[in-house]
């Protein structure tokens, strides 16, 4: 028996794919001729969504090992960075979405109603297993049955929801980085020591008045604050209960490591996978910001077709659903390179390449 | 004598151009690699902002005139074009710009205090001349010497604040749009009855309980308000006074009338226009939010080298320093094409040309 | 009865549209991950492709109209806008079908055999439904059985054929523009006069061997013999039949026209058509290159899936396949606006606007 | 004695950067307002130039190390990243470009004669110090006096041509890759042996007749063949002699090895390295090819500013300056991960990292 030859069509499923576009302008009453771009950009989210979630799975099942295998890393990366190229071409399709004018979408908008893109289950399950939490949504967000997702779809969530994301792996992973306390070395102590002879030598600078920054002397000595709270369990944890931060303390200071000494061979992929996971945030925020300017553009002041009010509603959850904030705001915590301690030879050597004497 | 002949790099004047770039880092210091990389974004930022001033200059002129030419009309929406293609380059240059890690950010960035692109005397042209006036602005943004703009550049501010911006020039043009009462046909009366029509239709729909949507007879209620207040010249001045509308209700009635029969050949380039002005104004707003997200990315919770708080001022600006929202918040008033009220034949007729009975 | 509330899932018709991609690695085999972004950036291209057909059916009814209605000039051109701009996205989804790496590819590659995307039917129906004839394909894109076109798709795309293309209808548009011999002026004449002078004043200018380009000589006069045979008949049937001209005469010189005179009212938006479609042809024919390009990083020397020789024959369509060819070429038989020919008075009137005498 | 505080405008020398543009059209004639664009584009082409330049720069002595430091390929791999992002900002600079009208562009052009876009020193470095031999140089750029490149031009980039190109670092670098041979482990005889099985296999279906697929057995030789010539020093040498092949049969087994194995710890990122050369060349060549449609769409038929025969040229120039073919080509020679033979574990050990056996 001969398996029959595969073709485009078929392997592509393209007779049901192509037969999944149904306006419902045009049943009883005018065509409304831009509606078909109306569904088609949202069946090519929907696809890409999918594509995501997978991706994502894949990451997330890779990250939770207990320990993450060298050789994984080269694939984490690379499917981080998928998701980031993919997330471009999705902040593009609103280029074509915005094609369609405020009154060529009043041709069917009524229609739709109480359809809403906020019922997009993959939409949050994609923000939910990137890390954002049920009391982290904001507006319409936060209360899935009013904003009309069906009772099946919320399960999904709530499973989805129950299950560690993304962010809580990394935090984990970070934990386990082996490196800032090996061997005797003590990051912490070294590199605190290093960035408060750097705030003592900007404060004498200032006192001497060769600046004429006196109002920066308080800044300075928040920034001091700041980085004190990081090596201090309490302080740290009435910052995590005040929102300040999401990551222990200790999944904080390894970021910071691997950020510091990203060119050891060992932490070049691991900074370059914190690097994407900030872009992966920023390029959602920058979605969810520009897809709200594009609501006001359709819509006015009008709510959404989900009863949502529209655009305020949107651009709030641009700002406030955003997961590696931690990830940005240790940008304040950098030193110079020329300023870094110099690591003990011995966790140097362990970082490298086992072959490294010999070499190219 | 004859005329030396011309050749590419005496004509682009590269030997000026390829010699503008004078890191600091490097002199009394160690080399910042990327300092060079900082450079040039910012620079070829500076040449685009002179391009895009140029554009606006030509169609500030043009739209100035008594009487806008209909032959500069497709210069004007080419123009306006341009500008938000441009646009599109300098949110992509962010993306290169995004290449700079914090840590290597840093190696120089203490060396720049206290120069900020805050100072970027083009760039605030821009906004002026598009319209942002200087009770617009917020934060440092709204104190220019505190912002370190020298005396020079905030007189030359000064005198573009004073002069008409794009936005009253184009206020002024719709004023004067001659069909919106031309002819004994009032599009006010017309229009506002087929608004009534319809809000009474969903009003009815509503009361008979067919759609189990009570909560919206509030929003019908104040949707029908806010079209009476665009027709109610004390409405509207309140309004105004409440920083709800920037236009007058001369301005927003043409712009609506615009809008509202664009096919008419007569208004199909001013539809054009009005709809580039938007796309303008949410490029640069796309681009001031995604700035933000970047300068957070790069300096954490830090202030700006400039002394600004960085991050959250830059992103109050985004939303804060549209000009033309007024355009978008129209959207509200539209109504579907089936019950636009007709335009009467001879207006119609004068919004055709003049071979039209020939034709092709 | 009452209609049950539409839903987001249900309106998308998700279930169905997330059921289409089955993957044939993992079964009977180990899974290609990669299989699946390979589905979704061919089912995305699917979906946009029926988007690009949907538009360009609404375009082509409206200019084959035996005369176009000026009222359907704006949408016209607003649709050929959104063709570039989802071309625009559809080069974009090259990228993220770049991430995917040849090894990669490997794992199902030869599970897809015989399949390949020159089965598209869809992409097929553009390029004839532009205007790609069936003798100017090359390679396996002139033989559809071979490129295992199966029988049904083949009849729909010999209809296709058998239809006036849209290149066909903006033929025919173009050769009824009134204006060009209207009123008894004459554009060619005019236009040909004012060509023969420059050339002369060139020509002059060379002879009195100030510039030192004698070379040019040469040039010029095979500048002058393509203006002639654009006014002659038997000398522009020849080029037709060498395959250098698709278009007429008489079109051709109505492309000049608007080219030449787009600054009045009525060939604005013309001008705006004519530049569509060379965006259009633009942007297939660069997706193409890129394409091309693309596969050979796939699959190097390799033939296709389909059995095609890959990156050679994709390559040759990017060239060979375009089909506005005519639009580009005109460019050679511009002149600087200053050495036009003035239009008529009584011509210039014509292409303006009933109602303005008035104005604004 | 206290240094002037720094601000924006001469940090970035401003004065001199914004006085660069100087249009001749407007001097003893009438100004073209599209001049200003031009120049504008061209100076921002020539600053990412000089900022690809020196990125080249660091990454060319990196690679040129007698032995390339571990720590040093995060930042190689970085650098060649940032030149691949800033080629999509130049290929989209070509839409701002086109955003120039060939009528526009007609009002100025031949006050432009001769100067050329071939005249551009730095894309000829780029091009150069990327690898492309003057012998390489198709048309005009073979020939840089007649393309009106300077005498000091032509002995900058005679030097260029005598340095070592990134290639070549490349190649040399490949060439002392340790891995391909050492520990007794001989990736050649393991890897060819894989290969002929996999052929073998494939034949022995096709021989069984249950494919169809008769007129393949032929190009399953023709691969055979090209496996061999891949370990055959003379009938590599052939190959390279009749432009088959660039690299030498040691570098393209060690970028094999490398494409094969990327998944170890110490391949991870010598594979990103030889896929960003491939990006780097596909983004050159795809730019290339996008501004020879759009010097065609400018200029027609007609010969470019410089002389040279415009379009044909140009994309003649975009197959023809390739430098990293053979990186292509390889993928021809990949095959499944399935099929791959294991590496020794002794081999896989020195690939992986120091610290490897306590781990996260």
């Amino acid at each position: 028996m001969t398996r029959r030859a595969l073709n485009y069509r078929d392997y592509l499923r393209l007779d049901r794919l192509l037969a999944c576009q149904a306006p419902v302008s045009g049943r009883g009453g005018p065509a409304a001729p831009d509606e078909l771009l109306f569904i088609i950009v949202h069946q090519a989210y929907e696809l890409w969504f999918k594509q995501i979630l997978f991706e994502l799975g894949v990451v997330q099942a890779e990250v939770a090992a207990p320990v993450v295998d060298d050789r994984a890393m080269g694939g984490i990366v690379h499917r981080l960075g998928r998701i980031a190229e993919i997330q471009g071409l999705l902040l593009r399709q609103l280029d074509v979405l915005a094609t369609m004018t405020p009154l060529d979408f009043l041709e069917f908008r009524d229609r739709l109603f109480p359809a809403s893109g906020a019922q997009s289950l993959q939409f949050r399950l994609i923000e939910t297993r990137l890390g954002l939490r049920a009391a982290d949504r904001v507006g319409l967000a936060a209360r899935p049955p009013a904003a009309g997702l069906g009772a099946a779809d919320r399960r999904v969530l709530r499973r989805a929801e129950a299950e560690p994301s993304l962010c809580d792996r990394v935090e984990a992973w970070l934990e386990r980085t082996p490196f800032v306390e090996t061997g005797g070395y003590a990051f912490r102590d070294s590199y605190r020591q290093a960035v408060r002879d750097m705030l003592e030598r900007d404060a004498a600078v200032m006192r001497a008045g060769k600046s004429g920054r006196g109002v920066d002397l308080a800044a300075l000595e928040a920034a001091r604050r700041h980085f004190d709270a990081l090596f201090d369990e309490a302080a740290h944890a009435a910052l995590v209960a005040a929102g300040q931060w999401r990551f222990s303390a200790r999944a904080l200071q390894a970021a910071l490591f691997i950020n510091l000494y990203r060119d050891e061979p060992a932490l070049q992929l691991p900074f370059r996978l914190l690097s994407l996971l900030m872009d992966i945030d920023e390029n959602l925020t920058a979605w969810r910001y520009r897809h709200a300017l594009l609501v006001q553009r359709m819509i006015g002041l009008k709510v959404g077709t989900g009863g949502s009010s529209g655009h305020d509603y949107l651009r709030q959850t641009a700002d406030r659903h955003r997961v590696f904030k931690d990830l940005f705001a240790l940008s304040t915590f950098l030193i110079p390179r020329s300023r870094l301690p110099a690591l003990p030879a011995k966790l140097r050597r362990a970082m490298g390449y086992r072959y490294a004497e010999g070499g190219r």
